[in-house]
């Protein structure tokens, strides 16, 4: 089976996926400044909902360079993580006019959940796809930044009855963690950027 | 011609086809976990969906794979294809929240019942353009897979007007029957996962 | 520059304008086969939009093929056809609807017009920007449908106020004179298929 | 990293962003030729942001050419710059209907403005990226039509509350400037088309 056709067509998803949600951001009726006050929350999830693709985007490309074999599993481990990742446009616009609000909070963070869960079977996969001492092995280690995404993302989802800013403040912050280069992570764990983003 | 961007452009429009769906998934207007539930249904027809595309693409690219002569035939046969496959978003539109009716449900049939049919002449035009006892013809046998779902298709529409919930069920059985590897059908037939997905 | 890139870029153009027409055809409110009705005209002119686009997709495949240069010039008049084609989903969502009608029939094909005027422009840009006898050159020869078919649009653009259904009837027939392999043109001329899809 | 799929995943977005634009162009209700009236403006936003995205992906397409090295800045950079290439749809929806309104024009003036930062920033982290004296450097050099459009885009912003027709007017201007190619400056100046677009 062919790598590249495979990255072609995740390429082509996961564009669509990162703009479409540009369609949430509809303009307002009126012609004032002060109109487009419903129009920022949403524009801050659109960003935040951007960055995460992005991420995820980076780290696709990442590991599927490490990767020499492709099977059946593989392909649909990656339709898998495919299929998550279009969710985010949904849930961001149930998120973006409801801000402090429970349970749009609780469903974004469950999808991220999901696209993170989704990206670690896909590196299980292609690792269980590989043969033993692979370059993909030697990649992926311990993925401290990863684990602590995800305890962010249950805890997140787990407090938003009590605090559903504190979730979506959890969410900004995982990904600030994933974007900002992490120096002493980068010399210690030169692979760190190879595993799981936003999780 | 070039095969390359025959599935360069077959790419291109599948993930638009297959992500464009999840704008039927509109947020509701409240704010709390049961105003979502209207949206359940939908999700689950999304994924249908999701799954078919998917089923359709994974099957597309072996295809090609396999194929050394192109020609204008090919290039109609894969836009009709196309052309049923990106009927799907709007007929999930219409099943997702009318999942218990029978014109909605035996609509979506149709779509997949001419999606497969198209895959079918688009095997067969691919066939009739390679010299004999090409690769193609080796790895295109009998296709049991296939012929279940046709009559499967029928069925379900043929019986919408009666049990709709019945043809929504057997359309998630050939997708599942079509996700499931089937290890025996592996072993007697290796170019199983060859031929038409969902039919 | 990059033949490569330019052909790719087009492509994801070209996908997105061919499926982003489905999002016309709205499910009704209703859940019976009859709610269908207004859905009909719609399809019909989704069907037309993507088989002319799957023309332009086609032919501009066949001519890039045939070329060795590019330059700055070629980069605008390809993204000119592309403007025109993008146009295709928006006439089409007025003319479903209103088939019968003068203004949104002869809009319809104005972009047709529009469309076929910017890749003959393509085309005469391509062969400026290629050395004398270049294989496009020879590819290029007369081109009896093109002509052809851009009388039958400002025919069909003409009588629009008069017999709107004719020139829905001409567009239909401009679509099948280009599907259909003129078998006699074929032997004759071997290169019309290279030239204006759809004018 | 590879810079193809780079190439391939901005080609993807640039395609989507750039078509999606077209979904504004609602059609009318009515079927008089009338009743186009409000989407003349709409248009026009809609062609002149065609051409801003346009004059970006080509000259996207001539930095990269030009590039031998990619790093994580890069990536990011370019992210960033597909950010604000993607908020060029949700702008125009606003200024579309707004022609002769303040907020929407300095909004659209402040994703232009936004845009050609980005694309400044990309340059920058390219050049970071590659050795001393790659072709990269011989081909950036001063960039006096990115400057005046810059100029250009802050003046129109600052004057949109006292002539927000004037402000539209610039961004046309801008268009047109970039659009036609200006011999006397090709010649003294041969990598000016190398440098930022629209700004």
């Amino acid at each position: 089976m062919s790598r590249d056709r495979l990255e072609a067509f995740s390429d082509g998803v996961i564009a669509v996926v990162i703009t479409i949600g540009v369609l949430n951001l509809r303009p307002p009726a009126g012609d004032a400044l002060t109109d487009l006050r419903p129009v920022a929350p949403k524009l801050a999830i659109y960003l935040l909902s951007f960055v995460f693709i992005a991420l995820y985007w980076n780290n696709h490309h990442l590991l599927l360079r490490a990767v020499e074999h492709i099977n059946g599993a593989v392909l649909w481990a990656n339709a898998n993580l495919l299929f998550w990742l279009s969710l985010t446009p949904a849930a961001a616009a149930w998120l973006g006019p409801h801000l402090g609000d429970t349970a749009p909070a609780a469903v974004y963070g469950v999808v991220l959940l999901g696209s993170a869960m989704a990206y670690s079977i896909l590196t299980r996969t292609l690792l269980a796809a590989q043969p033993p001492g692979s370059p993909l092995e030697r990649a992926v280690g311990r993925d401290r930044k990863g684990n602590l995404s995800l305890i962010g993302y249950v805890l997140a989802i787990a407090l938003s009855p009590i605090a559903p800013w504190f979730s979506v403040a959890v969410y900004f912050a995982v990904a600030a963690v994933w974007l900002v280069p992490d120096r002493r992570i980068a010399r210690v764990l030169p692979e760190a950027s190879m595993r799981h983003p936003g999780h």
